[in-house]
């Protein structure tokens, strides 16, 4: 009952915030038809500035760090993801209607991780006041890249076993590259590593950290016009999608959420820390990941597993399990 | 004499104020050919952020509002609106060389409310030091909107009386779903409930207020490119748009100012408040209406109504106007 | 050897810098074929950010500077930029495998001037906390325009005579005009106008001045790939390019230095000062010049001038010629 009666309070805290009600405001908009737009250089930008920030902060911490304390959330990380994708395609696999190309595409797509949900649940921690290792948002990249490439994997060596086939050569090596590649990973990997060898602290301080949560505010409000127009497309695909979007962000939480407290127990990783592993884990991907998934499993319908992340998968990531998991935290951790 | 006096140091000081100054200089800019240009999708990121940061302040401090004091402001603010567009048809309509359309699109045009007249308002009376209440310039879509309906009304029943045919049945209520799904009126509006029911204190100060000036800054300058830019335009067509153009917006600022001096009286309107109920009354629409009377009236010619309305009526009402109405108030109400 | 300990302790902290973190990141950035782009859009907003600021914060000094102080070192800066003009055409003229027309237009963007070069220098010297005079920076289009001006002047006459006519008519005044319209000209003139006879303090501090170290950030970023991305071109071209892309920033801003110290001397030039004027020497166009030389002098390869430029002689005066200058001014003037 106190985990209740905590989520329904860090629930109306976020609800009041103003990250939930730019997101709720972007699907109203959405919804009335309205012309109103951010435009998509803008938007871009907007993405930029918080990859940047998050990494330069997450560099200028690790210098620090204990690297000891931080291999074992980054070998967590990296586990979660894998368990998220499989155990993504074996109930995606068992859901009638669900084609095997967009079950391994949506299962890669709740391993990866969404820049805008951790940042939405860094703010929310700022607000509560509840510390954590400043280079906890760093674990992004060890569980977003192990996801997209066992997913493509999986799909590749699937596709291959159907035809007949020896198992074509799947380039591992060459997902990884484009993992990297991509504009949001690029702009994260190149923030840590400014963070680590410069010494950015007036630019971070005065310019990155300075805009943050007015960027996010603004990305708050596209994610949410995002979701209101692809629930169109997800109605047109098999309604199992929906069930998996919104039951998995909570599911794949709690798995972080355990491994972290085993971090907690064994290595000392703070509750902040735990929270926003638990969070990374409930989060899919709306920016980075999709692109990657189109190229690698081009049988894969994007209705299906882009609408099924960005439509339900994302708002429950920040509006449900953000509260939730710090509500959580507040009791296991007696914050 | 007085009003002269007070008139010319205002005049003066907001000469002197960056507002003002980055017209002209967006005036002189376009006039001496430069290749200098504010991209578009950062000139729309920068009206978003100016009618949101507008919307949320006064968004809560409508919560704090005392109802009563904001009812007979805002049904003022509707009835300016609609007296303009009166006024406006049937003064036009004397004019030698004015179309009967383009009379009704100018009206509705000077009915309607300028966003960036509005926020140059604000800055010149922080500037001045003199408060208002922060729910004020949200009347600006309580004028906007009567206004533009009338207009469009206006111009249909005046087009089937002169086909001879039964009144076609004009859809009000989709010009004013249309104005609202305005990016303009939609940003605000969006504020305004964000304000209202969400707790964006923080993001507001810390992003949005922030911007504001700045931003405005640059608003101004594209103002002044385009009023350059479409005083060719206005040549070209009758020279008693630009008498019109010009006159308009003080004897507008005079019928808000004298209704806003009957809100003082009644249910204590600040003096602030009446600056801004006047300023909003001689402003004419520059990036929300155009769009709505061009779908609206289309028999009307887009350089007449906009070429008036941009070209001068928009200079005349920031740099006449406001310091104007704020030395008249500084009279009036003895400040 | 002072000079040598001196310069390596400027250039480690200039390493540091996260001016030059960001231009390397850029480069490694664009190496790495990642996908990371800075929208155009915002790029060109970027730059008008700069030069508005510069020009602002020049404008309100110049406004309190004393008019002969500021005399001498325009004209210097002038001299500075027909120097750098004549030294390239004799130099390049002497390398095997240039063209004629080629020699002249690289000449020209060396002379010119380029505004990330000079907001790193001034970034640098905050950093070390070296004062200058806020109007040394408005030196810029005393040094750009003359450089542009003879560099084409002598192109024109160098074909005339070739061809056996008289020399044609080159027009001199069109040349400065269309200098004058650059966007990144005009920003910084209107920005020096609006500094000079408004009041913009306020909205300079709270938006342009708190801006420019992270939109230099973001810029140096963008530079960084742009190198890269020309690195490629100018391999095709003669390598003597790279040489002298190499050792030119050096010796003009050697040059720059030394007729900085005479005004020093002269007139009182701040040590600051004679860094800033050795800077602007060192540096060569990067956005304004490309655009005038391309129209001017129709015959030169951009591969070979806007290559030299770009890919070698932006980096080598950020990364080499501003801890230079600042590590010999302390030796010279014991700073």
């Amino acid at each position: 009952m106190d985990l209740l009666a905590n989520f329904a309070s860090s629930f109306l805290s976020q609800l009041q915030s103003p990250t939930l009600a730019f997101l709720i405001g972007g699907m109203v908009i959405a919804a009335s038809g309205s012309k109103l737009a951010i435009p998509d250089a803008v938007y871009r930008f907007i993405i930029f500035v918080l990859l940047m920030s998050i990494g330069l902060h997450g560099g200028m911490e690790i210098r620090e760090a204990d690297f000891a304390a931080l291999a074992l959330p980054a070998l967590f990380a990296a586990l979660i993801g894998v368990m998220i994708v499989l155990l993504g395609v074996v109930t995606l696999g068992k859901l009638p209607g669900v084609k095997r190309d967009d079950a391994y595409a949506t299962a890669g797509l709740f391993g990866a991780v969404s820049a805008s949900t951790l940042a939405a649940a860094m703010v929310a921690l700022d607000e509560r006041q509840i510390p954590f290792e400043a280079w906890a948002p760093a674990l992004y990249p060890f569980m977003d890249i192990p996801a997209l490439i066992l997913a493509i994997v999986l799909a590749s060596l699937a596709k291959a076993r159907q035809s007949g086939e020896k198992a074509a050569k799947v380039g591992v090596w060459s997902i990884i590259k484009e993992s990297l590649q991509g504009s949001a990973l690029s702009a994260l990997l190149l923030g840590l590593a400014i963070g680590l060898l410069a010494n950015p602290g007036p630019v971070y301080e005065g310019f990155y950290d300075l805009l943050f949560r007015g960027f996010l505010s603004v990305l708050m409000l596209v994610m949410g016009m995002e979701a209101w127009a692809r629930l169109t497309e997800l109605r047109k695909v098999a309604h199992w999608y929906a069930a998996y979007a919104f039951a998995a962000p909570i599911a794949h939480g709690l798995i972080g959420f355990a491994l972290g407290y085993v971090a907690h127990v064994t290595v000392g990783f703070s509750p902040g820390g735990v929270i926003i592993l638990a969070v990374i884990a409930a989060s899919n991907s709306d920016i980075s990941g999709p692109p990657t998934l189109r190229a690698g499993i081009p049988g894969a319908n994007p209705s299906a597993f882009i609408g099924a992340s960005t439509s339900v998968g994302t708002p429950v990531a920040i509006a449900i399990c953000v509260p939730l998991f710090v509500a959580l935290a507040e009791i296991v951790f007696g914050l």
